[in-house]
């Protein structure tokens, strides 16, 4: 029998694999060992540059597979000289962790993978386990979580509920926990005008006010008063750009770029539709062209509040002391894929210093972490049938 | 006595010095030689890095004082591999002299030193021909023929009336002069707001939505109708920029230029105070902070038609068969300086290829322009007392 992982070493192990998207680092290889050895099957679903694990305790395809997600990957360190620590060094100092990843999210696959482990190994289950480890989450996103689903259709794997390990706790470990996300799309415009010299502005065409119309128009834009479940949907112009060195020069080109975050209220498809229609309004305005192009992270999704959140929010309960908040606020993450196969919630650590110089975690929150995953596994298998299927 | 000085050749010389802005490159030591050889007395003016040169033939003061004034500097040459001809060459093929200040205005420059000395040596007149050319006309433009003007002030040194060199014409010569221009400013908008991610713009505060509303509403403003000698006052906003790398931040701050060619209905001040009062309400309206600096590069100015203007039109019309139309259009010009001594007015060759690669001027074009600066003195010197004094 492998001797138990424990967690915290294991987060330093991956920290130290230098895992910046696309790279794998290491650190999968470091996973698909420690998992091997404690009785995993594991499987690489890699697709194009991106390198992926799978890996399952107990029967393919068991009616009653518990599934954990998450990334490897991390996003680049930033400016080295500014940390205190090396940021691939994970060095332990007074009861902290530092690193990148320490929060988003090696520590959520180390927890995990620790809680997984131990708990197959002394509580064997009816049922299996399923993990399912990107390297790619923070870029692109294309040939990670979603290949990872793809090769387990292909092969006949299963997962009957879901949980994504992202840091979701806001103050304290076990505050909030997600069961869903707003939807995410970005709109590209470019308006096309006459470039000219600005003290003949009758001979050139300036785009400049005609998608300052635009911009302020969209912005003024109240899309909706949220839901049940869900804030309101938010529309930010993040960009505007003519790039103009000369100030007499009025210029041909210039570009603006709306981030929408959206409810269920919305789909990308209803806002590129309302978007295109407020583009060409102007147009016909102003004379202006104004092109647009359109990409979608996601859409948004739920899962209702039910066994699954009741359970990861017992298990939290029993570990903390708090029952966390039920949210679907933030960004997008993996969970948009996850939803189309199983239901799936999110919970994890504190994400403050994520993305952050300094990034870093405390180990009797990685420790907690682990508890509350180990107890979420033993309510799965031992509690109500509600959850199978 | 000096060898009468060809215009053409002169033009070519100096194109062959590379006097790009704030350079002298020879092209005035050029200068002062040739005028010093027919009689003129020589003196710089310069002013910190910028070299300038005053020249005179005739009595200090003299009431009845001639002005011509002009630039040798030079806008750079831009990609050279992308002229016909070597920009700094003077070559001269098909009666064409290329390079680089061939319209704007070494060749201007050349026409009235030719045209001066060609002048007081043959019919020596009882007044005094003045020159004042700059080396600094394409930059700051502060120490360039403002200086000559303060040296020439506490010198006694005078200007009866003065004629600009600059490139007039449209598209033949002598098809326009002008007695005039309108006034030219620049507005820069900081609008400052609070850096946040897209996805919760509650917690920032995005100051683009701000600027675009002020910048079209400033658009959308009309000026003036334009009177009897000035065409509209025009606005253009030139810049809008963030600068910001990332479509999932919200920008804390964002910029936006505006410039404004204005007639004499408004000076600089009174624009300055309705900007800052349209800041001001957009202020008030979105709780975004706008603060504005403000550039002038000038004031309106007019010569109305009279003496000047007629003496101007009637060399041309002369020496050309047609009549200058008589306009206040195009940008600033050294003219905005001169028009605190003295009555001005500018007349020169075609300027379409001024500023661009293979800048070029027919030489037979050079040789009118020649001889019509040639008649404008000798209709000034023997011609009515109107233009005295
Ligand atoms: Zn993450
Ligand atoms: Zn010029």
């Amino acid at each position: 029998m492998a001797r138990p992982i424990d967690p915290t070493d294991l987060t330093a192990d991956l920290i130290r694999c230098r895992s910046v998207t696309p790279r794998e680092g290491g650190a999968l290889g470091l996973l698909e060992a420690a998992l091997t050895a404690a009785g995993f099957e594991c499987h690489r679903a890699d697709r194009g540059e991106v390198s992926n694990l799978f890996a399952r305790w107990g029967a393919r395809g068991h009616p009653k597979s518990f599934g954990f997600n998450g990334h490897t990957d991390v996003v680049p360190a930033g400016d080295t000289a500014a940390w205190t620590s090396d940021p691939f060094g994970g060095a332990v100092c007074d009861g902290w962790l530092w690193g990148r990843g320490a929060t988003d999210m090696k520590s959520g696959v180390a927890a995990f993978v620790a809680a997984a482990t131990a708990f197959v190994t002394e509580t064997p289950p009816d049922g299996a386990v399923v993990l399912a480890i990107t390297g790619d989450e923070e870029g692109d996103a294309v040939d990670g979580t979603a290949a990872i689903l793809d090769w387990m259709a292909d092969e006949g794997e299963h997962m009957s509920v879901c949980l994504v390990g992202e840091p979701t706790s806001r103050e304290t470990l076990g505050d909030m926990m997600k069961i869903g996300r707003r939807g995410s799309m970005t709109a590209y415009f470019a308006a096309h005008g006459v470039q000219g010299h600005s003290a003949y502005p009758h001979r050139a065409h300036n785009p400049i006010p005609a998608l300052a119309r635009l911009v302020e128009r969209l912005s003024a834009y109240r899309l909706d008063e949220g839901s049940q479940h869900f804030d309101p949907s938010t529309l930010a112009v993040t960009t505007f750009d003519t790039g103009n060195p000369a100030n007499n020069v009025i210029p041909g080109l210039c570009h603006a770029t709306v981030n929408i975050r959206f409810n269920e209220a919305h789909s990308s498809d209803s806002l590129s539709d309302w978007l295109r229609a407020e583009a060409a309004r102007v147009t016909e305005e102003t004379g202006t062209t104004i092109e647009m192009e359109v990409k979608v992270s996601g859409e948004s999704f739920l899962t209702p509040p039910g066994p699954l959140s009741a359970l990861v929010a017992s298990a939290v309960e029993a570990e903390t002391g708090q029952r966390p908040e039920i949210s679907t606020s933030g960004g997008t993450s993996d969970a948009r894929f996850v939803k189309d196969h199983c239901p799936v919630v999110e919970f994890g650590l504190v994400g403050k210093t994520m993305h952050q110089v300094d990034e870093r975690v405390e180990v009797a929150q990685i420790e907690a972490l682990t508890g509350i995953y180990r107890r979420i596994l033993a309510g799965y298998f031992n509690g109500s049938a509600a959850l199978s299927g």
